[in-house]
């Protein structure tokens, strides 16, 4: 369907939705997607999303909707649910998804699902709920499709007719006798080999898999690397827990991306959300990055003073402060960003070091040529060839300086096992910003001869 | 395979080609992945990386490395390769690999091996290099396995098993007696099936389809939220074109995350790839983004100057210059990549502009908590309740302009149809720099009766 189309559905379900057509709510309901259902219901009222939740008759579709669904909209949707209907949903879902909704359900109706869930269902939730969720084990299906290794491909054809709907199959996982994974097969192996065949004998045995500890940023870069459409995730004894399908790894390709972007601006997820948090609580979350900044700002200010006769000297000093620590902290963060960024595809690395000297020389073509280009200026603006030296040799150290400080943090944190991404917060930009200003002032204090 | 198996196997590759083994090199390449080999090259000098790929026998195996390697080491691996070489390994290409391959080569070699393409593979890829690189067309297979409504299941079957290898099969298109996409059909409903149905009673007809002309981000937001492994690219006739597979998906969303970060910090793609750009053609790359700095830095530094005489009269207020702007900044990138971050997830889309009251309110209730405990410092500190009330206030206003700029150049730029990423970028932070500065010694100014 052209996404023209979809729009006008949602933009027509949202103004249903205002109207509390109910009638005419049920009858577009029926006619969208659940992906479409999830989307459309993000910008509504919360009257509003349970009235459209509410007019959506399959059951199946209404669990998908809640799987897709976030932070407060998926609270509205659920809140007023009867544990009873929430099981009847929650039995619609897939293990990964099924566990995914009670994490995210408040306590006491996860209990009451969890209580009321058949023994091995629950089991099953249980286990997944003990890995991390950005784990392998955290995002993987609990099952896959497995045979033997002597199953033939006629009897495998017949297993995959079989298999119950819920169990979409990518590939197909194959067992030697110790229960260990030693093989896989693509459905469409199956097809091209005569009937008789062992699977065996056509299956891939060069497999790639992780283990359900395996952070699923690794799990992501694993996929794509080897276009895959699902890894299967082995314990220690090669035994197969589950398989991460593609469509979750393209959901957590997203996740980080958007994680690391607001990392490096210092704001957490659930911060950004507007559905997940308060204006007040965003605030107080946003609070300790900028107190950061506040404390590193109050020291720079104990800083300048100290240089307060160079200031009173020469007042016109002062009025370069904001250019010096900009220039800085924006080659900073360009360096920082480069780092981050080839830290993530890989690139540069191993070379990691060299990528800090390689930093300092592009730092230092700019810083050259910038300080040319301003201390000309200050020379035709303000005739003096101290303010020109002073704002020059400073823009050139400052300007080195941060594309190397902006380039060894990342590197650094990244050994120390911290997320790169946050160099590029408040630490980072304050220290950058105490360096350039300190070599400012310093180099004019020592011109003005009053140190 | 284990990870920790395959950078062992990276490493001993490396350390065979710096000392220019070659047996046990080809032996080492024998038995690795086209995808690792590509990683291993990409942090070798030029000739240990020829050297390696000069060992690799099967040229499927070598054109596959080809499609994975970038930049300066691409150029590396076939600039000495022989046209009649390079038309093997192309060859040995899908389609959409082939064309990204040949489009990469320098000219004399691409034309090189044009001219000696089949007719019909020339066709094709001169047809796929009309598609802009990155839309639907330009990275999409420009075939897919498509059958006729009337066939049956046994007969679908038959063709599946007789498909040539290199059509990889992900679903089965139907077209109707017009030619036009009417269904698809998964490889697994064939099997499920009667073999005497006819694919138009199991076919799905609720086709999510793209133009040619799509941007690949819209493809890849579509194939994420309906978890598609591959879309159909349809023509105005609604004829097919070819499919865009999830693995080329997970491509675009790293290319577009990586790019977005990039631009976020006003660095090219190009500029950051340390194998695609020498340190002065980089240093060239990032000069104009930081001459819009300096620019605006000399700005400030005219706005600083018209109140040397607030500052002469109470120098002191220049120390706390950079806690300002480097507050107003941070806060303004916080918001500016909360709102990217929300434009890019489709989150508060709709509601954008009820985002900026959010984020004034938030900045305002950081701005408070803020210049309180500022103002309570420079109290204590310098008892002047004049520079505390400046302080405090100018903070105060610059925190909410701020926010309220981070939030609304993003949004406005989406209007404009410009990549609202570039929001975080010089002129943002330069305009936040300037109008926190001009509140402060405005205010400052003000109170001293000097204006």
């Amino acid at each position: 369907m052209a996404e023209s189309v979809l729009r006008q559905r949602m933009d027509a379900l949202r103004r249903l939705a205002r109207r509390g057509a109910v009638a005419p709510l049920a009858k577009a309901v029926a006619k969208m997607r659940a992906e479409d259902v999830a989307v459309a219901v993000a910008h509504m009222s919360a009257a509003e999303q349970r009235l459209v939740f509410a007019q959506i008759r399959v059951d199946h579709t209404a669990a998908e909707v809640l799987t897709r669904v976030e932070g407060e909209d998926f609270l509205h949707l659920v809140n007023d649910l009867p544990v009873e209907r929430l099981l009847v949903l929650v039995n619609e879902l897939k293990a990964d998804d099924r566990t995914d909704l009670l994490e995210r359900l408040p306590a006491e109706q996860r209990e009451g699902v969890l209580a009321r869930l058949h023994k091995e269902e629950r089991a099953e939730v249980e286990e997944l709920l003990g890995y991390r969720p950005d784990s392998a084990g955290g995002i993987m299906l609990p099952y896959a499709f497995r045979l033997q290794e002597d199953v033939t491909c006629r009897d495998a054809i017949a297993a995959v007719q079989e298999a119950a709907d819920h169990e979409l199959i990518y590939y197909l996982y194959v067992d030697n006798d110790a229960g260990q994974l030693s093989g896989v097969v693509s459905l469409r192996a199956l097809l091209t080999h005569p009937p008789s065949t062992r699977l065996s004998m056509i299956m891939s045995t060069d497999i790639i898999a992780v283990s359900p500890e395996t952070d699923q940023e690794e799990v992501a870069k694993i996929t794509g690397r080897y276009s895959l459409l699902a890894v299967p995730v082995v314990d220690e004894q090669r035994r197969l827990l589950g398989i991460v399908t593609v469509d979750d790894v393209i959901d957590v390709i997203r996740e980080e991306a958007a994680e690391d972007m607001l990392l490096m601006a210092g704001v957490s997820e659930e911060a950004a959300d507007p559905s997940r948090s308060s204006r007040l609580s965003a605030a107080t979350k946003r609070f300790p990055w900028l107190l950061v900044t506040l404390i590193g700002g109050i020291g720079i200010s104990e800083l300048v003073s100290r240089f307060s006769h160079t200031l009173e000297a020469e007042v016109v000093l002062a009025a370069f402060m904001p250019m010096i620590t900009g220039m800085g902290g924006n080659v900073g963060v360009q360096s920082a960003t480069i780092a981050v960024r080839n830290l993530a595809t890989g690139q540069g690395e191993g070379g990691s070091w060299r990528s800090v000297v390689r930093e300092v020389v592009v730092g230092n073509i700019l810083g050259v040529a910038f300080s040319l280009l301003i201390g000309a200026y200050c020379l035709a603006r303000y005739g003096s060839p101290l303010v020109a030296v002073c704002v020059g040799a400073a823009l050139l150290t400052a300007i080195t300086v941060a594309a190397m400080v902006g380039t060894a943090v990342p590197l650094s944190l990244r050994r120390l096992g911290v997320d790169p991404a946050i160099a590029t917060g408040p630490f980072v930009t304050t220290a950058i910003d105490a360096l350039g200003l300190t070599l400012y002032l310093g180099i004019a204090s020592l011109l003005l001869g009053r140190i």
